[in-house]
């Protein structure tokens, strides 16, 4: 069996919302679409099975955590990541860039590449944007990413500049180096810091290099919301309409709206599973806190509106009760739950944008979150 | 719709082991059966529904957690535990007592009950053989167990006689105290220290009261294995035949094995959900680490005759690697598979024992338990 082409099918616009599918080696992807976070070959608290039966397509992997532990070659010996994590849709993998940015103190960064000691045992690596290519492809990651540099927050008009060229060098090493496999695909990543100018520079040089798709990185790292979607609208404007487009990292329910209305289609964000496993819980009507005692003798569930097994077998009092025992169920069954909350939010993206009422859909939904938590049982 | 008659049937016997059935309010558990722990309203690690696929058909709660969090009363408000915890087939609670005694060093007995302060936050409790019984009934507990004395060991002999004086006392106190509801037994407790005759004169007087079934206490406390399967022997000796035996908080495969052989019906144990959280696994060929670097590249199942979806979807170098990373899945997957493989042997136990080929089976079991783990992988 041969797999299909890499490819992105725009199927309806709503403004400047946009439904699509892209097609993997793996199976397809329904855009607008959210990945759950895998960082280390599983999402944290969740079987497979039930990462997908929340409607999850596709999951997002992380370079930097596979690399140190176990291994790419690791990985690639028993099969790729597809197999060793038994998870058979789509996956995407970041380039690792982001994370030693985040969480090493100590890289070295020359024109090659960087190089970082592991945070797990001091060790040294070094990540060049060839060898992040070929760990990716290893893994077996259906869209691979660029190595990238993620501009400091803040940064000056000059080391913007300066990270950007170092960035679209690395991109165009990358799609050298990386090998053309059906139904995988690498995406360039638009840089730029908070400079319009130079996010829209950006944009334009990577179409240039020709990339699957694009996306949006170094966002949501500090900024003001209305900043935010300036860049997000000068990084977008000069892409191809054509391929998708995806925003790294981002967010909360308001901030994929507010990006879906602007053209994005993919999104990751570690938000529902961390919020998940504290006792946090996404709602219809806002973010509420199991933890909080106003739910200890609540026999109502979490999210009348939801169908996830928190909310169809379970009262809040019980979610509440194994949030305070610290009982593993409780993570697993939040995070359930707002992984689920997430899926339902596309599902209901993708068809108001089917239907040409994005606009209205995304008030309605912003307006009944605004709202807040149902009163208090009595 | 009315619940059947608490009950026990005797169906076939292999020496003295037996195999039979247990009818309760919430449905049939055939024995010999295994009890998985769900001490705090959830069996660790698990959702109920994966507890429903190992085979489990009853579980254990433990009174004194959920009478301290969140509380017997506030369990009955939502609907008793069954419903709380979404677990629909048949559950036993304990009365309290074990843990009184395990786990509070400040508690003060007198002759009508036990007082002690919470381990959770220094409030004090009562605990009566009445106000066990009550609160059982208010968990809705298929089988309620009555308050013991768990009798010191080692303890001299007039020591274990005046504790199981008390013991016993309370055991008519609590025989009174149980509303006797159709699907619901009460068990009353053996105890006796290390005495036969004492453990024999507990039986009979047990029996004199009349109990639904009767459990073996206070054994596996430290004592040696020769002497537990002496008291187990000289307990169930005086017991009727027509009913159930449980031996309380036992065990290792082994010793399961071996109380079948002399007369028990019924088992529990923290071993295999324990075990599971810290990387410990069961297998036909013994009991292995997960977390030793000899499984690290191994793309082999756990155990090849297991279908539990942590053999049968992962590899060792996978379950290794979750482990390793602390990742919850990990702990999810091997408690599974440690349910699975207790259940694989209670249901070879019952068809063994069905065949009347019991003491063969369990050879055979051991023997390749003490082959231990296959060879490492090259």
């Amino acid at each position: 069996m041969t797999a299909p082409e890499f490819s992105y099918s725009l199927l309806d616009v709503s403004g400047s919302a946009r439904r699509g599918k892209i097609t993997t080696a793996h199976g397809i992807v329904d855009t607008p679409a959210f990945m759950p976070v895998g960082t280390a070959a599983t999402v944290k608290a969740m079987t497979p099975q039930a990462v997908r039966d929340t409607g999850a397509q596709i999951i997002l992997g992380n370079t930097y955590h596979l690399m140190l532990r176990p291994g790419a070659e690791t990985i690639a010996e028993l099969g790729g990541l597809h197999k060793f994590m038994n998870w058979r849709r789509p996956i995407l993998t970041d380039s690792g860039g982001f994370q030693i940015w985040s969480l090493n103190e100590l890289r070295e960064i020359d024109a090659e590449g960087v190089t970082f000691r592991s945070h797990l045992d001091g060790s040294r690596h070094r990540l060049t944007p060839e060898r992040a290519v070929d760990i990716q492809d290893m893994l077996g990651a259906d869209i691979v990413m660029v190595l990238d540099e993620c501009t400091d927050h803040p940064a000056t008009r000059d080391q913007a500049e300066e990270s950007l060229r170092m960035t679209l060098d690395w991109a165009r090493r990358c799609r050298e180096a990386f090998p053309n496999r059906p139904g995988h695909g690498l995406f360039g990543i638009v840089q730029g810091g908070m400079y319009e100018d130079l996010r829209e520079e950006a944009a334009r040089a990577l179409t240039g290099i020709g990339f699957h798709g694009y996306a949006i990185g170094g966002l949501s790292v500090g900024e003001d919301r209305a900043t935010m979607l300036t860049m997000l609208e000068a990084a977008i404007a000069p892409l191809p309409g054509d391929q998708p487009r995806y925003l790294m990292g981002v967010g909360r329910p308001a901030d994929i709206l507010q990006a879906v209305a602007r053209g994005v289609d993919m999104f990751d964000c570690v938000l529902p599973t961390r919020s998940g496993r504290t006792g946090k819980a996404f709602t219809h009507r806002g973010e509420i806190n199991l933890r909080n005692a106003r739910h200890a003798q609540d026999p109502r569930p979490l999210d009348d509106r939801c169908q996830c097994p928190a909310c169809r077998d379970y009262s809040r009092a019980y979610l509440h009760h194994l949030i305070r025992c610290g009982e593993i169920l409780g993570a697993t069954l939040l995070t359930g739950h707002n992984l689920h909350f997430y899926q339902d939010m596309m599902t209901g993206i993708r068809e108001a944008v089917a239907k040409d009422k994005f606009a209205g859909f995304s008030a309605a939904f912003m307006g009944e979150m605004e709202k807040g938590d149902i009163p208090e049982h009595p």
